[in-house]
């Protein structure tokens, strides 16, 4: 049986989004799906496709984004993983029964997209996202 | 178009695998696929099912093992991130013709399955592992 929750992507902080390229795109030879920058987070991001998931690469754009200071600070690597989810309200509610905590209580929205943020201290040091599943 | 390469599985470090498996299996709901001990890497992991991809929880089960004294430096959390390609000695030849550093320069075995680690050296410091697809 496949499991509906799926692997929507990994994330990973790098020091230089070409750079880290050589390797994802050219070595490795995942597709690149996209470049785009997100100013709201102040990073730029690239995504390539490894299945039914993404590998999506992550640089500041700023020395003072929030992933700026995560890279001083731990080093380029694995960032987050993101899970998609039916319904993303009800993930949310089964967590918070069980105790989890959230950074986002309810879904927030990007790009039309809804999504939250699930504390590292509930799932034993991975920052978890869940998306909830585009209809 | 579905890259040819997926994400077969990302590894997550944990301290008690009984604990994480509250989030992981009981909160976010995947799937447990299975629990099984690997003595010849001294730890004990768990298989849970996501989409065509798996979450594999590791925990050490010496104080000895490579993965406990990652746990005791590093903490808890993403390991490393291991993808299924179908020839796994071209994408090898591949990464050596563009100079990525390998851990493991020709593939290894384990329970009948083709893997070779790439070091995060050449990665943006993600720890990398190909496994070839089972035909």
């Amino acid at each position: 049986m496949t499991s509906p929750i799926i692997i929507n992507h990994v994330a990973i902080v790098v020091e230089n989004l070409e750079a880290a390229l050589l390797f994802w795109r050219d070595a490795l030879g995942l597709s690149l799906d996209k470049v785009q920058a997100v100013p709201s987070e102040e990073v730029q991001v690239a995504f390539l496709e490894a299945g039914t998931s993404h590998v999506e690469l992550v640089q500041p754009i700023s020395a003072e984004s929030g992933i700026a200071k995560y890279l001083a600070k731990k080093g380029a690597g694995l960032h987050h993983l993101c899970f998609e989810v039916i319904d993303i309200e009800a993930a949310l509610a089964r967590m918070q029964a069980q105790g989890v905590e959230l950074i986002n209580e309810t879904p927030r929205v990007r790009d039309g997209r809804r999504y939250a943020f699930i504390h590292p201290k509930s799932t034993g040091g991975v920052l978890v996202e869940l998306y909830e599943a585009l209809s």
